[in-house]
Formats: C-alpha cells, structure tokens, sequence
C-alpha cells in the first residue's frame, strides 16, 4: 500500500507525485505511456502494472488527465476498486461535469473531490500554488494533511461543482486582464514603444485600478451601483470611443475590445449611464436561474 | 494677471482649478455656463467674462472640455490671445486628435502640450493623480512646477498624440481587466456566491497573475515568444472551452469571453501553440506600420 496514488503524469501529474515524494509520502504512479513513469520510479514511486493496481494501492486516488472524457474512459476499467476510497479529480472541466463525475464516483461508493489547481507545474508543492477543492468535507478533512504537499489547499463546499466554478471564474478574470494587456501592448508596440519601457506604468496602473473592486463587490451585493460614483457609465462610454478610434488608425483589431463597447452601450441605454460599471454584470445574466442542482 | 487660466469647468476641470488654488495659484476660470464658475469664486478664482479675457489672462491655459470638438470651437473665438502662451489640453481624445490640435496650436503660435488625467476628480492634487503629459518640452520645464499642483506629472516626449496614446492604452488594460472582473462575478454569482467573499481570492489571483506580465514584455521586446513557456496557447485554447461552457451552462453572456477564445484558436492554428500568450500580440497589429507622423 502506498499513501496516494497519482493517475495520469503530464507535467502536472508528475508535479504532484514530484510534491508528494518530496514531503515524504509513499506514492503509487500510473500513466497510459508508461515511460513518463520512470523519471518518477527514480525518485522512489511505485509504478503500478495496470490502472487498478494504482486505485487499489492506496485511500487517496489522484487523477489529473487533460479532459473528462479521458477521466471517465480511464476510471471505468477500474471501477470497481473505487467503493471507499477517496477519488480528487484535478482534471478541467466544468461545474455540471465535476457534479457528474461526482454522481459516478459516489455511486461506486467512492468519496469524491474535485479539485482546481491554480498554478503551472514548476509552483506545485510551494504555497503559492493555490489548490480549490470541493466534494466530500469528511473526505477533504481525512486527507488535508497529504494535500497539503502540493500547496496551500482551499476548501469551498460540499458541491463538487464549485471547484472548478471558482477556477474557471478565476480564469476569467485572468484572460479579461490578459486581453486588456494585449490591446495595451499592441498600441503601445505600433509606434515602438518597447513593452519593457511601457510594462511597470500599466502594472502599476492596473493595481491602481483593483483599488476599484472591492466597491464594485460592495455595489453588487447591495444592489446599489448608483450611490457616490465618481466616474459613470455615461462618461466611460463616451470616452471609449477614442479606445476604439485610436486603435483603427493604428492598425490594431478591434475585436477584443468592441464587445465592451457594446456591452457599456447597451447599459447606457437600459437607463445606467448614472451607474457605476458594477452594473453591468445585470446585463451579462442572461438567467438569474442558479445552475446548481 | 493669473498665474493659470482653466477653460472648462466640469467635475475634472473644477477639481483642477481647485487643485491650482489650494496650491497658491492665482486662477482665472471660463466655463460656457457660468453657474459653475461662481463655487470657485467663491474659493478666490478670478471669473473671465469671456474666453478670450480667460485666455488673456495667464500665460499657462488648462482646457478640459467633454471633446476636442467643442474645444476647436471654444478656442477658434480665442485664437489671436494664443500666441506666445502655453496650451494644456486634457481633454480626452486618440493620438491624431492631440496631433491636430498640437499643429493648429503651434500654427497660432501657442507652445502646445497634450494631457491624459489617469485618475478621477477626487484624486486630484494628491500624488497618487497621475497626469501624462506630452508636446514641447520647453513649456513643459517652464510650467512644471505649477503642474505639479495637479497631481504627479509624467512627460512622455515631443509627440503630442503619446500622452493620449499612454491614455488610451492604459484605458485597454483597464477595460480588460473590468471585463474579466465582469465575467467572474456574473459566474459566481449566478450560484448564489455573494461578490464580496469571492473578489479577495479574485484580487489575490489577478495580483499573482500580473506576475507573468515582465515575462511577457521581454518576450515582445526580443520576439521570443517559445524559450521556457511553462503554459503554452495550446493547452489554454483547450481550457478555455471550459469557460466558454460553464458561462453558457451558468445563463451567463459569452460575448465578452469569446474574442479572446478566436484570437487563441487563431494562434494555435498560426503555429503558435508551443508558444506563450504574449505570442498573440502579433496578430493583433493588423499593420505592422507606425502611425506617428
């Protein structure tokens, strides 16, 4: 037996059974190619023969394959060795697949967590990898000790869906900032500004800016969007024209940033050009129905 | 005689004035209606009884109207009092508009600086008010002091449109990242997650993920977008279906989020899917030619 068992060693499965050799616990590893075991059978990893042999090796089953499909294709070979072990299931994806694999896995008699890593490789087993889980608390409770080697653990909720929700919410924040820098660099690229001259100013700016958010959270719990704004919606959709204008005569596509001209003008029009840019998150929900079971 | 006029007595033009007065200045003020000219009289501000006297009055002349064509207008009745002043003009506008007005300026023998106030009524006059500036330097050493009242400068150089091309693009980081914010609260919240318990993780996540941003710009500045990428586009642009799912699954608007999943696609299917994200600005300068003159 063996404390964890790590199924599928991309660069993040082999990150985790790295972290979980390296705080001491005995690791059990399983992987359809089996060469990417051998760097970690090296390292002291027991390479299991077959899929099952890793679920049976130990309470605590990790899996971290590149999509669900793979997940379930994987697992379903071996499911009948899952009743009373703990399945954390660190593979993307959504919240309704998280919620069904959850279904599948409680089923077989598995407790079942999933998780969302919020980190590359090279962070895993450091405490700023940031690792959400959300499933099974009894289970989480059980384990949080070993899960803790991969970084620092944060538990959300019974529902297994929240995990991934919180990832891919975070994700979204992510690549919004992402594309934001994107338009920046290429304006600011078009007439050779290098971006190593142009970088601190925007980062600094864009702390600056964060300062905003926390009001933003403050109006969308309260409803109130329109109270002490210093700088409205009305204002903000007027000026962005020069975003768009500016980046026409530069040559710059406009396709990142039109959909939140639109988004702004349509506020504007559904009567919040008095309200902050809070606001808006109205307008992006098209169901106030929760998707949540 | 004023030591400087201000033309334009909105939210920003009155925090201005009031930011030059509380400093020492002696200010001489015009706006169209003259209601809101009468609150900073009462603070000492001298009142013009029309904007050629504004004009007239000082060697350094502040305008901050809603857009440049109102200023063009307000300033056509004026232009025989330009010659030999300094012109500081902060309203919002692209590049080529700064460059317009710098040439019609320069033409009436004025001494010609272009402005972008990154910040908000409130914050003037208070270090953290950063104000760009750009045009000729020689009046900008000569008025600087007086400028400092304002906030803290930043000159950019000769090229009137820089200050509003460092505007605008510091606006498409910005506008990005509210767009993400955006996407994530609207997501969270559709399950219920109140806005406030979520945004710390949320502000704590997007500060760490800036953390990639010197990464990226050494990238565009050497066009090596593939040496040590630790998450290359080809993994993302799979991932980021899942965000495209969970918001449709959710009820939540996908149109913020798609742009960037086609840009991505259009990178992977570019060759670039080994490569970091900072690869992406390349396809965004649909003409690699500068605008500058």
């Amino acid at each position: 037996m063996s404390d964890v068992a790590v199924i599928g060693l991309g660069a993040m499965g082999t990150a985790l059974a790295e972290a979980f050799l390296n705080k001491g616990h005995s690791v059990t590893v399983w992987n359809r190619s089996p060469a990417k075991a051998q760097v970690l059978a090296a390292k002291g990893a027991v390479v299991a023969a077959s899929l099952e042999d890793a679920v049976r090796s130990s309470q605590l089953i990790m899996v971290c394959l590149l999509v669900y499909d793979t997940v379930h294709e994987a697992l379903a070979a071996a499911q009948e060795a899952l009743s009373g072990r703990t399945l954390v299931n660190l593979t993307n994806g959504t919240p309704e697949q998280a919620r069904a694999m959850s279904d599948w896995a409680v089923g077989h008699g598995a407790n079942y967590i999933d998780g969302g890593i919020m980190a590359v490789p090279p962070m895993i087993g450091g405490q700023h990898a940031l690792i959400l889980y959300s499933g099974s608390r009894q289970a989480f409770d059980t384990h949080a000790g070993q899960l803790d080697a991969l970084g620092t653990s944060m538990y959300l909720g019974e529902d297994a869906g929240l995990a991934p929700l919180y990832d891919i919410s975070l994700l979204a924040g992510m690549y919004g900032l992402f594309a934001g820098v994107l338009q920046a660099l290429s304006l600011t690229g078009a007439v050779g500004i290098r971006a190593g001259e142009f970088m601190p100013l925007l980062m600094s700016w864009l702390n600056a800016m964060q300062g905003a958010l926390p009001k933003w959270a403050e109006r969308i719990d309260s409803d109130d969007h329109t109270s002490a704004v210093v700088s409205n919606l009305g204002m903000q959709a007027d000026a962005y024209v020069n975003l768009i204008d500016a980046s026409t005569a530069a040559g710059i596509s406009t396709e990142l940033v039109l959909p939140m001209q639109d988004l702004m003008r349509r506020g504007v029009a559904a009567g919040k050009a008095n309200a902050d840019l809070s606001s808006l998150v109205g307008l992006l929900q098209l169901s106030k129905q929760a998707t949540r079971d």
